[in-house]
């Protein structure tokens, strides 16, 4: 190949694979640098398309907690352990944090491009431990209201935003256990682990679609609840008070963070690209290994 | 090959490819044989499985159906269009009936196999034609309860459940008019049509997850609305008179309907496959043209 003249195959080459790039090499391009030139490039496309949108989730997971605590802070008169409406507060905050922030961020801990070089175990801990305090911040939740409706002589469990909220956290515990014995021990096999990867990919996003169905029925119930007529101190519902606006910012912030989540899950050039094993050697039975 | 003995690549076939399959091919199985045995039983396999989780999605539909009709009928008073309760009736039915049950049945019809063989056009027509239906249905179901407020004084939109509902109702116009422009007008280029159709795809399964966001929201404020100790007609809601129980279940009903249209949706292959062009003609641009 001669100075000043492409390689014969750039064109094709780029029309192939590099018409996405901008702007197009040089013309003395040789096929070796084309294949880097492109492989870079649409590398450094996704990993910057997958940081905006995970940026956007960081964002709206401080929003979310921001708007939670200081509506139960600042309107519904704040946090204690005392069986009165203060516990109940506890409730929407454990819930949001738990089952919708704690959850969604563990959830896409795997797409960070940044840890890609790295080894998966320290990830895998991470994945597992964020659940892990999710799945606790939930079952606390749910002490909280369990206990103020029993203190109260209030029936658990008959509303439809209790019967989906006990659902997901129970799907979410089986879910935990099952990832933990499939992923964690050292004794399940890679064939298991194959055989067990699409469902639990697929029953996580399901288990956070149930958690923003529990939310924002929890959210419109509980604002009913609380901003009545009868009640002095506030202006109804009807009226759209602050409460209200904050309250269903909040609900519309909480769904807005599960479709990034979720987008960012269902992206296909964002999955970790997985190495022959995660120790380094050859594994004969092909799998992604998480 | 001689009868009676297999041929020297068959093992090795079969370990790559069919050994998802039961019973294996008789040891004599020409290598011809046990492509088209490969082939037809994974093809067999797939279209068993999709025609199950297709008949669990039209008996939840009909469930859905049957549960959201009797709920209104026997339990709410029955229908009318005369400012009173009876036209806010409408509401649940045209809402759960469109943006549930017609919508969810729209989204999985290029799933069917049965269709793959046919020409593509008629079942892009059953898909917007069933699609325009579940969006008349909505916006009927929206008028039904805007009517009602009017007539009765009560502001619109305020609650959560309204903020995500109309969301919801505006997403899926401008997707409906989206889809219509990109894909079923004549003069829309193949190019437009690769590029939009992730996007369309994506958005229609967010669109149905916010409708069931909607749907859990809406019959759990009703229930709060109408189950009351107040009144005389009813045991409240947290004593799970049976018409609470029928709500909830119908509730439970729809996600579970949703999961399944969702998973269909996911599974990759339960997708038609493109042909080279929809008129049978070679189209240059790499597309699946829907």
């Amino acid at each position: 190949m001669g100075q000043g003249e492409g390689h014969p195959t750039t064109p094709a080459l780029w029309d192939s694979w590099g018409s996405n790039l901008y702007p197009p090499p040089p013309n003395n391009t040789t096929k070796l640098n084309i294949y880097l030139y492109i492989f870079l490039g649409s590398a450094m496309k996704a990993t910057m398309a997958f940081y905006s949108a995970y940026l956007l989730c960081l964002v709206l997971s401080v929003v979310c907690v921001v708007l939670v605590v200081h509506w139960n802070a600042s309107f519904r008169g704040g946090f204690a352990w005392d069986h009165q409406a203060k516990q109940f507060n506890w409730h929407p905050v454990l819930m949001v944090v738990g089952l919708v922030v704690l959850y969604g961020n563990a959830a896409v801990v795997y797409r960070i491009p940044l840890t890609w070089g790295q080894n998966k175990k320290p990830w895998k801990l991470l994945h597992a431990g964020l659940l892990l305090l999710s799945l606790l911040f939930a079952v606390l939740g749910l002490c909280a209201v369990f206990d103020f409706h029993n203190a109260n002589n209030t029936p658990n469990l008959y509303s439809l935003h209790s019967w989906v909220g006990i659902v997901t956290t129970i799907l979410f515990a089986t879910q935990w256990a099952a990832g933990f014995g499939a992923f964690l021990l050292p004794c399940s096999p890679v064939a298991l682990r194959v055989l067990v990867k699409p469902a639990h990919v697929w029953m996580g996003a399901t288990i956070l679609v149930l958690s923003v169905v529990s939310c924002i029925s929890g959210i419109n119930e509980k604002l009913f609840f609380v901003l009545k007529k009868t009640t002095n101190e506030t202006r109804p519902y009807a009226e759209l008070p602050p409460e209200a606006v904050l309250a269903n910012s909040l609900g519309v912030v909480i769904v807005a963070f599960a479709l990034v989540v979720l987008k960012i899950l269902a992206n296909q050039t964002w999955q970790r690209p997985e190495p022959r094993s995660e120790e380094g050697e050859y594994r004969p039975l092909r799998s992604d290994d998480s």
